[in-house]
């Protein structure tokens, strides 16, 4: 695709030479995302100012071109692929920390700042911002806001939505606007903030978010816990989580995912059946105690050995082995389709016992591991589509397992969203009335349908 | 106001005998609430079931009659007064507990349910659900969700926007649906349990809410801080919320409301400039721990005494006191304006020093006391009407406190909503496209506007 002339001269009269491309030879690379699906952008665009975004959806919306926000690309649902042309407007370079703020627990950020970035501002003034994806050191708190994501810590601490304060944003409709608040408590009209975060940039663009900040715990102990079958480490999740003490990580890898995380972490990562790395978190003189409480519970039926890590560098360790995990199944399996189901918490025996009977009915390996202590797994398909009978079974295998969750109680996705590759599921999710209200609110914020279009919504 | 013949027969059809009422005699009670305001309604009806408000709904619409969700009317902006007349729906009868499941930390309840009474439900149990308005004991679910309502807790834990998974509601369209989730991890779509709470009943009547529950602490400890000058109690706030122990109320009174309290609690409450209630809750093993950690940052300039509640029953005794505030303010000042603003914490002290000058200048008593550690401080103005001075100032010294409060970063209310009282003042708070977007959101939900009319958004 290429620019109309106008589309031209309205980026020429907003940004900097150098401050945007038409040409496909640069724009290429803002066409893919880590779901892999590609689309050609008509332009990329960099801001670096509120206005210049506030300028920049005013003559897309006058020129009926479509806008699509983008952090750094490493979502897996194709959130971020241009399927319909346009500009996608990369806020790499709105990256600045803006204020931080400790004695009201705030701070003030663009959204083109790196998860990775902030917390490491944050450290010396004792604080920590929850939400912490996988790909922290290069995913940005644009991305993060605008999928919910969260990530291991979401457990204790929440996810987006419950650690962010305020937002400052341009609608589709080219109008700017603040929502929420830079205090913890508010009842003053309608939540935007929240409708905002977890909207994939289908109703607005973010360009300034407030965000709640969590006091640093003065220390953390990481358990690994190895049991002979994934049904009792199922079963070990569901009782730590049912006692009072909550970790701040509770993952769970199966004895597939064990595999691939040796081949990554050696001897760190045992072989079993299935593996639990459950982390504990509170201040020096108290931590034994809740670590106590958490090993009381991990302690059961199947469990072969339950060791803490002897130090940072072992904990470090076993921490790198499971956030290898994603690129590493990517390496074996260039077509698997990634998952990230949440089911309550009680049900995740129930999850993986269907699962394994999914996988074997269809004849397509299933890997899974995740974020247990919120009933969010990871499932992975691993199918290679030159095999024609795995690449023939793959749809109904993936329309099994969202029909086994959602009889669990439990949602297509916990905290990568819907995007490009999901939306076709999201009426088995929802309500008639609640889809009809969602595309209505989606009018209002974006009446011409420019932010995003093929997203989040079916069609 | 009397109902009209079609909306007497529409009721008939829906409801048995005795649980609807055209007569005023009876349904005048249902005309006012906390507020103090009043209107006629032209019916009140007691739904028992999801079924019937779908009904009333649907035969409302068709009828073109308004419709007030009402829990007990505790609420303090008029935000259950039928100003336009129709149906006050009183969800007093719909107050069943459907489901309490601690495996998943989640509790089901109707909306009519008692605060108090599902907390007395879920304590064998060993959880709570964290908001806590002073009403507790009478006032309701719904209600609670209908205006984001928390109480001293909501400083550790959060207020229901924080503590609700999902929601059942029917739309003013007499559309029914469900949002949210039984998880605590979603990203499916946007999220319409948030936009739901703090709505005051103008979008939607929550039929049902999936509520998230928190482990009970193992143990508590108060503590009562007097200080010289009320500056000095709100710079020991400050210190207190920019340390990493977050206690789980943290309460202001100022020298005046001391005075009230101590004529209803006696010589526990002591006389002072001011005096904060500090309480922390932990594990018994390292509660002491936490309480040194806060009684350390309460420590400094001004303090007068710092002591620690010896047993439950003086603990019971210093809450009673507090929570005895609001009640006995309105008896010494029938006429008094109770605002709950909120501002960012660290401008706490230049709020109540703020305040002073205003009371000062408008020769308005002023007295303040509240839930110090989320900035928000519940300010009452004692005016007397027969005083035409001081009945003529009331307008401006109002304005002049919520000028005040947004000059600081502030907000019109942390947890009263707006109501009928403080919508006039919404476009202060808010930008005029924040405003419009709430509009056209009400309008999706909404279309014919019979939804709480005259309430949250200004005409």
């Amino acid at each position: 695709m290429n620019a109309s002339a106008g589309l031209r001269d309205a980026l020429a009269g907003i940004f900097a030479a150098g401050a945007y491309s038409v040409d496909p030879a640069e724009t290429l690379v803002y066409g893919y995302d880590n779901s892999r699906r590609q689309a050609a952008p008509d332009a990329v665009v960099f801001p670096t100012a509120h206005d210049e975004v506030v300028a920049l959806v005013a003559a897309c919306r006058r020129l009926g071109v479509p806008i699509v926000a983008r952090g750094r690309g490493t979502n897996t649902t194709g959130a971020t692929v241009p399927v319909a042309g346009g500009v996608v407007v990369s806020f790499e370079r709105m990256n600045r920390i803006v204020e931080i703020d400790p004695a009201n627990r705030l701070a003030v950020v663009e959204p083109g700042v790196l998860n990775g970035a902030l917390q490491a501002a944050l450290a010396p003034h004792g604080f920590f911002w929850p939400p912490d994806p996988t790909s922290s050191p290069y995913c940005t708190i644009g991305g993060n806001l605008a999928c919910n994501s969260a990530g291991p810590r979401a457990v204790k601490y929440g996810a987006p939505r419950e650690n962010t304060l305020g937002l400052r944003a341009v609608a589709g409709t080219g109008e700017d606007f603040r929502c929420g608040y830079r205090t913890t408590k508010g009842a003053t009209g309608y939540d935007l903030t929240r409708l905002l975060i977890g909207a994939e940039g289908t109703l607005a663009l973010i360009t300034e978010a407030t965000l709640k900040l969590t006091p640093l715990p003065g220390a953390r102990r990481l358990l690994r816990a190895t049991y002979t079958t994934i049904q009792s480490a199922a079963l070990a999740v569901s009782r730590i989580m049912a006692q009072p003490v909550v970790p701040c990580a509770l993952e769970f890898l199966d004895d597939e995912a064990l595999r691939l995380a040796r081949a990554h972490g050696g001897d760190a990562i045992p072989v079993a059946g299935a593996m639990l790395l459950i982390e504990a978190d509170g201040e020096p003189d108290t931590l034994a105690a809740s670590v106590d409480a958490i090993a009381r519970a991990a302690r059961g039926e199947g469990l072969i050995e339950l060791v803490a890590a002897n130090d940072a560098a072992e904990a470090d360790a076993l921490w790198a082995a499971r956030k290898a995990l994603s690129p590493a199944l990517r390496s074996i399996a260039p077509m698997k389709i990634n998952e990230d189901v949440v089911v309550p918490v009680s049900r995740v025996p129930e999850l993986i016992g269907g699962l394994k009977a999914i996988s074997a009915r269809h004849a397509i390996p299933i890997v899974n591991f995740g974020h247990a202590g919120n009933g969010n797994i990871h499932v992975n398909l691993l199918y290679r589509p030159e095999d024609a009978a795995q690449a023939a079974a793959a749809p109904d295998c993936l329309a099994a397992v969202f029909d086994l969750v959602l009889a669990l109680g439990g949602t297509l996705s916990g905290e990568h969203g819907i995007g490009l590759v999901k939306r076709e599921f999201l009426p088995r999710a929802l309500d008639a009335t609640s889809l009809a209200l969602m595309r209505r609110i989606k009018a209002q914020f974006d009446p011409d349908g420019l932010l995003n279009p093929g997203k989040l919504l079916p069609d």
